[in-house]
């Protein structure tokens, strides 16, 4: 029996205190950026941190940090955690677990009496999903010097109110937010530790996923025009009808991806028909296609085939246009870390599979700045953003004894 | 040569005046239900009646009459006539043509000193598109008792005013609505001129179409129910995705229709995904399907199709549900009436074919309580509802010299 340090009552109770705090009780965890329960939790953090005897500072966008110090203070940390808003109507486990697996560490420190040779500090961040602001990965985009001060002032809430003026509301200075960008050579390493959000681990009956890389991404808009025209006057024969053609592209994609790449995912989730009527053909359809891959080669290539198949519509009389909205390519974790996370697993008994990430996650953002780590724990029916959102608590557990095994073996 | 009756310059003159009567100029006629353009037209149209020596009234909801009496004034009259308001940003001729074709013939009359043995009346109609408050063919179902006084309170335009309302701030009584319904015996014929909205007049050069029939239509709304997932980190092979499934099923109504019926249509107009956002596969997508031809068992054959393939879907993980928004049998058209245009139409030269009319007209709803015959002009390039709407005047001068030759044949 290998010898485990997570006390999961302890980590159980962190995740349900954080649940709390959601402006709809009931209906899920929604924690926004700098509203009241962003405060609440942040006080929450602050106090457990401090309970762990953890040096708590929160940095002037407020990213919130508890420090473990090290034998040689000097050296760069080993950053680890994760982000702690959530969606609207979101779940208890996507950012708070890897929070918790930041504290819960701590706590094993605390506990065991461990000075690491370098110091080692816990991060909540801020802002990860765009629930408030619309944009994504805000808090480490910030820590990394990828948000200019300009753009605070224009990323607006749904209000009407702008990051900087929900900054000041919340007490904080925007003016300051230049301070908090850390430099490439300011950090060790940044683990963290994130739900699934997909079925694999569970369909594995797996503890933990090593992730290897985050998925190439590319979300493109695809306009298909026609004409429109009476759906009771125009014959069949006479229509340009945008609908049946982008239907039929569509329909075709699940087909080009698996010709591509088992591993490859592709998926429209947004469609506009216009104008709209019940009875009128549409003249033009605008459909979003989200196509990811571990390899950025395949994501081109399921995209010239997706290409391929929408110039065939000009025998309908259609055109077509593709609109490119994001592309990013794959980003690999660090070799030496996945390792580390191998071996510890191995030797704390964790069942455990390499995998791609095909979400995007702080880790992807921190990889510009250090070597970063990233693992999976399992999510029920592969369930997120939803208040089902459910890891088991001895498999967060599992993960969590990883993540205290790594950070302390790279802290030494 | 055949002898022509129809000015054709003055009825250029007056499609073109009509035009004017427009609160969008320069971008279509937008002539909404008791605006400031109905009171202007409505004044015109009075006024064009008065010249032609017409004996005018407007009845207790602003449709409007002329009447030229006949030698025996207690017989009921032949109604010639079609509506005058028009959608947003429409074209000239939806509508106003067939009021235009009604005026004309009462200027012919006037003109020839033709007394006709039974009264001619022409009708200008208010609200068939439905283009304030939503509901078409509003003018003639109030005309038929279709229209319960209570539904004018119900029924709202996009700022909130009830048709009720409408009418008492237009200096009209709404309590007096019930006044306006013509009985069973109270009308000899209606007779109407409408232009085609499709491209087969056009396309086989000929001059006017005699309805047999307006087509039997169906509306229903499909929603099919699969699983959200994130886009990213849900595998293909574990997705339940309402929007491929439903995508495979629109692709294929083309294909469904044409296996049932050459002369049915079946259109897609209205799409909604949800959740919507492009990194989600949508759990839910809801679709309009349209379904007409001139034959209803047709059309109950093509839904059941659409049943099969929708059924087929469950191997996807998917459900679906179909709601029946509208149910409408087909409509045929007086055959006496028919025979008596293709009669007129041969004597006067004019090229025609038998159609069934694709959309619904007053002369469907008026066929309740009279014989009723329709004639189509062509739309070129089958366009309608748009600035680009256009009949030749040659042409809709040969459909009003047909409309008049009948109109007299009836009065005999």
């Amino acid at each position: 029996m290998t010898q485990q340090h997570i006390n999961e009552s302890r980590v159980q109770d962190m995740i349900e205190c954080i649940a709390q705090f959601t402006s709809t009780p009931g209906k899920g965890t929604t924690r926004l950026t700098y509203s009241a329960e962003h405060r609440d939790v942040r006080d929450y953090l602050l106090s457990k941190m401090k309970e762990a005897g953890l040096k708590t500072r929160e940095d002037a966008v407020g990213n919130i940090f508890g420090r473990i110090e090290g034998k040689k203070p000097d050296l760069p940390p080993v950053l680890v955690g994760s982000h702690f808003d959530s969606v609207p109507n979101g779940g208890n486990f996507d950012g708070p677990a890897g929070v918790v697996a930041g504290l819960e560490t701590a706590f094993v420190f605390h506990e065991l009496g461990i000075k690491p040779e370098r110091p080692i500090e816990i991060i909540a961040m801020i802002e990860e999903e765009g629930g408030r602001f619309g944009s994504g990965l805000l808090g480490s985009r910030l820590l990394t010097g990828q948000v200019k001060q300009q753009e605070l002032h224009e990323l607006k809430d749904q209000n009407g109110i702008s990051v900087a003026q929900a900054m000041s509301d919340f007490g904080l200075d925007p003016s300051r937010s230049g301070e908090v960008v850390l430099s490439a050579g300011s950090l060790h390493a940044f683990l963290e530790l994130h739900i699934e959000q997909g079925p694999i681990l569970e369909q594995n009956q797996e503890d933990i996923g090593i992730v290897t890389e985050v998925v190439s991404l590319s979300q493109i808009e695809v306009t298909v025009t026609g004409a429109a025209g009476h759906a009771g006057t125009t014959p069949m024969n006479a229509r340009k009808d945008a609908m049946v053609g982008s239907a039929a592209v569509i329909a075709r994609i699940p087909g080009i991806v698996a010709e591509v790449d088992k591993a490859a995912v592709g998926t429209v989730g947004r469609i506009v028909a216009q104008p709209g009527g019940a009875n009128v053909i549409p003249n033009s359809v605008t459909f979003s296609v989200d196509i990811r891959s571990p390899q950025a080669e395949n994501v081109a290539e399921i995209k010239d085939k997706l290409r391929t198949e929408l110039k065939q519509l000009s025998d309908s009389g259609l055109t077509f246009e593709i609109n490119e909205k994001i592309t990013i390519p794959s980003t690999p974790m660090a070799e030496g870390i996945q390792k580390q996370f191998a071996k510890d697993a191995d030797a704390s008994g964790v069942k455990w599979r390499w995998m791609p990430s095909g979400a995007g996650h702080d880790a992807m953002i921190l990889s510009k700045i250090t070597q970063t780590g990233l693992i999976f724990v399992p999510s029920r029916d592969g369930i997120s953003h939803a208040p089902e959102e459910w890891t088991d608590y001895d498999k967060l557990a599992k993960g969590i004894e990883v993540i205290f095994r790594t950070a302390k073996a790279l802290s030494e």
